[in-house]
């Protein structure tokens, strides 16, 4: 069946330029832009006053950190224009190595939002992790022949690279030799060690945040991705590479993006929008997010309302505010007049499905697990919070053990517990936080990056091991726990990391869980569950909490407890 | 070892920008690009004053229209800063086939100009041509696994892709399939024709003439190559595609380039040059034709001046002029202070060198297979050669066979033929043609479009004898002969296509050969062997010669000489 697609603005992402024109579909390609008319094709849509543009690619995203399932996750990207994500499953990789990969990409085969995956290089992400899995260089190999499968997923492990890690390198000359991209993640790497980094073969960043930052690389010939998500939002910042000749080497990318903002605040239209907002002329943007895209992964005809390209089509009844009308994908209509149009999920390999669904291995725990063995006063490493920042500072605090096992809540002083739980080690990481605003009961999650152990936070340890064991019981999720009862739960039971529901109740469900912080004494803004996602990964300073113990980031290196 | 090039201007093809810095090399490779100090290195050289940027990439030549073998090419080449040509041995395949590629992979192979293939679509090119080989899809295949194998060659008959043949759409597809590129060779298809051939898979064209033609084809996603060669020269009707937004989406290409051109003008440098005296930025010239070829061609790390880079390097002593003083290739000098250094021949397989210079199959001949078994008058079909073009005009003109067996050199009538030369099928094209300007004598060449038959025109059937058995004793080449005498001759061993002289003495003998038509009477500054190159081609219009006969190339059919 042939569409014409009449009297729309084509936005022409090769030359930047905006003309109304004509355009032909069949079999889910453009046949042809230009001089057509009715009576080439079976159905006619009128378009005029409206604009026709390439749907949006988000460039690096990590689809668990949206805690939804792909088919979930497709349902909310699609209306705000995404018709193709290149996803770095780096979460679930942690958790439940291979099966993972096999896991996401049949849980994505077949939807109307296309799923690329970069295979993630670095699992475990450093030597504390006590991950669930790890992925060498053999292991990684196989996923290359999937079609589905773009390269090497972001090289964290940027001090390795710049000293010549042998491992590391393997894994990006695999991936090279393939003719495939190596993404980056190397935060204010400069002069000659981003230099080596590059030369390692790693091909863009997503971690800049200064102009001048992204320039240099430019200049040295990596692309930078735009990263504007939930957490993480470097526009602002990275404002000037909207402008010639940065923006020809950029992307549009949200990395991390919690449900509630996908739903509310959208996508990578919100980016464009945003820039539009601040001057910057959303042509460039779309660019950006749809022909940079794919040649910069090596996607062939996909990006462009060109002959021969993929039909993948956004019609906006706005350029400026990127409003998404319709959304075609492969020539089909799937998001029609803002609504999206119902598609099946993907069958899923029981295999993999009980795989990933039953990855927690631990024992139940008492709150005797949560005491310190210790009596008097000693002076300890506490982990001191920095209001709105992911690092922390490492705090010397004299605490008395006679006193509720050295708890103090009155002064903001309790307890956190890193739980290993995929390999029923029995390993506990236990220490001291401050700065939660937790005064009374506990709270638990899986998500916990980079390895997903098991994290609590908690006034009580009968209420710690409440509050873990009703984890495990999950399979994986979120909880937060008074007097032995839940005051509000998410289960996760994908990986830990991923719900089965939608993105609406996802969202519901998530703001529950934060409402009900207010229960245990949190005040209201202090994102709690997003510290407990940080809190243990040991590459973000000063001081964090694995199970093996506490880390010093800066040395990196474990350290006791006690700081005598 | 480690090379430091310091204080030179660094042009950085990612933005644009030019900038004074330090580059380091090691290994082939550019090890970083910034602050770095003699310290650094074992070997530095002070370039102050000096401009430094990638070698120069051509993204589409016919190694054999230089009449020189890949080694004399790249000699030839060097010292104008070409540091690796994408060649289409379109030529070579149609007298060899297989064979012929190979001996072209060989004869390439460790050279310091790196010679990447296409692999020619259209061997043979119309149905009319007898050509050495046929290569069919299953033909083409095996080469694809070749590191220097890029894609299919242009894909020429655009009129069998619009028509949806199935044979050559298996061809690009076998291609695409693969990741690699398709060619194209389209000139002046526009709209719904021009849709179906990009959308059928043709990924760039190097026959435009007129900039909203180039624009077309940018808009719709092609590449436009902008060739200035020694015969079709479009660089003057393209220069509006040296300004944004066109630019980022064309490449520089020469086609078809003469031994004395490429000596005395130059290669690719002199495009630029050119452009550049036409108030174009040097440094556009410069990004199209080395990082903009790498990524069309999907090369790696080739093609730009930074981290991780093959170092391939060109010093100029200015911009303007594009004054090529010192060449690397791979971290090597290999052009220094203008002087070309010494590199060793490749070593070739006799088995292929042995097919390639064995081309010649064929009887001898003698002057009764140049006459005419008519008598009395009749009116017969003429070439007519229209000054200055490569096109022809069918000339109905009353000849006498009972004077001279038809010809009449004192107005301008002789005799021309075309002869199969590759299976000895004894195959002989006869006909007339007017406008060569030869008296008497014969001039005969093995270089003939683009099946390269053996062609005569003479004034005189004993001297075209002569001539043609000359050519195939020389087992291919040119020869001017008058009373059984050579005047001069142009041995062109390898496939009859090229010698195995060096560029200067290809260019001499070359011109000598020119020059001794004006023993024939041919008047200076007609390029006979130009016009003898495309007489049997019969996709220019309007009427050629082939083996079979004479080519009504408007209507694609044989038709008879006599015109009654």
């Amino acid at each position: 069946m042939r569409t014409l697609l009449k009297n729309g603005t084509v936005i022409n992402v090769f030359t930047g330029e905006k003309e109304q024109s004509q355009v032909l579909l069949e079999d889910g390609r453009i046949l042809g832009v230009g001089d057509y008319q009715e009576a080439d094709a079976d159905v006619t849509e009128d378009l005029s006053g409206k604009y026709l543009c390439p749907g949006f690619i988000d460039g690096h995203i990590h689809i668990e950190s949206t805690m939804l399932l792909p088919a979930e996750f497709a349902r909310a990207a699609l209306p705000h224009g995404t018709t193709a994500v290149v996803a770095d499953p780096h979460e679930i990789a942690n958790v439940c190595g291979s099966a993972g990969l096999s896991f996401m990409l049949e849980a994505s085969e077949g939807l109307p939002l296309e799923v690329y995956l970069m295979i993630p290089s670095c699992v475990p992400a450093t030597e504390f992790d006590e991950t669930g899995a790890c992925l060498e260089a053999e292991d990684i190999a196989p996923f290359y022949e999937h079609p589905r499968v773009l390269g090497l997923g972001e090289v964290m492990s940027y001090h390795a690279v710049v000293n010549g890690d042998a491992g590391l390198q393997k894994k990006i000359d695999d991936a090279r030799r393939r003719g495939l991209t190596v993404n980056g993640h190397a935060p204010l790497l400069t002069g000659r060690e981003l230099d080596r980094y590059i030369a390692a073969g790693i091909g863009d960043d997503h971690e800049c945040s200064l102009a001048e930052e992204a320039k240099e690389r430019i200049r040295k010939g990596q692309w930078v991705m735009i990263r504007q998500g939930t957490a993480a939002r470097n526009l602002e910042g990275l404002l000037p590479l909207f402008d010639e000749p940065f923006f020809h080497r950029c992307l549009l990318v949200t990395d991390d993006k919690h449900p509630a903002d996908l739903l509310e605040g959208g996508h990578i239209d919100d980016i464009i929008r945003q820039a539009a907002a601040r001057g910057k002329d959303p042509v460039t943007g779309i660019r950006m997010a749809t022909l940079q895209a794919a040649e910069y992964f090596g996607l062939k005809r996909v990006g462009a309302i060109a002959p021969g390209y993929q039909a993948d089509l956004l019609v906006l009844d706005d350029l400026e505010t990127v409003a998404v009308r319709d959304v075609y994908k492969k020539g089909k209509k799937v998001v029609s007049a803002g609504k999206l149009l119902p598609f099946p999920n993907p069958v899923l390999n029981p295999k993999w499905e009980s795989a990933v669904c039953g990855s927690f291995h631990m024992d139940r725990l008492s709150s005797k697990d949560f005491r310190l063995e210790l009596e008097g006063i000693h002076c300890c490493r506490v982990i001191g919070l920095v209001e709105g920042q992911l690092l922390t500072e490492e705090v010397p605090r004299e605490i008395d053990f006679d006193s509720q096992n050295g708890m103090d809540p009155e002064n903001d002083l309790v307890k956190i517990a890193v739980i290993e739980r995929h390999s029923n080690t029995g390993h506990i990481g236990l220490g001291f936080i401050q700065g939660t605003g937790i005064r009374q009961g506990a709270a638990a999650a899986s998500v916990s990056h980079d390895s997903h152990n098991l994290i609590v936070m908690g006034a009580d340890e009968e209420d710690m091991a409440f509050a873990a064991n009703r984890i495990c019981e999950l399979g994986g999720g979120m909880a937060v726990v008074r007097d032995k009862k839940v005051l509000a739960e998410m289960p996760l039971p994908y990986a830990g990391l991923m719900t089965g529901a939608s993105a609406g109740e996802a969202a519901s469900q998530n703001e529950l869980v934060r409402e009900s912080l207010g229960g245990l004494g949190v005040p209201e803004g202090k994102e709690l569950f997003m510290t407990m996602a940080f809190a243990s990964l040991p590459v973000i300073p000063h001081i964090k909490l694995t199970t093996r113990g506490l880390v010093d980031v800066d040395r990196q290196r474990l350290v006791p407890l006690l700081a005598e």
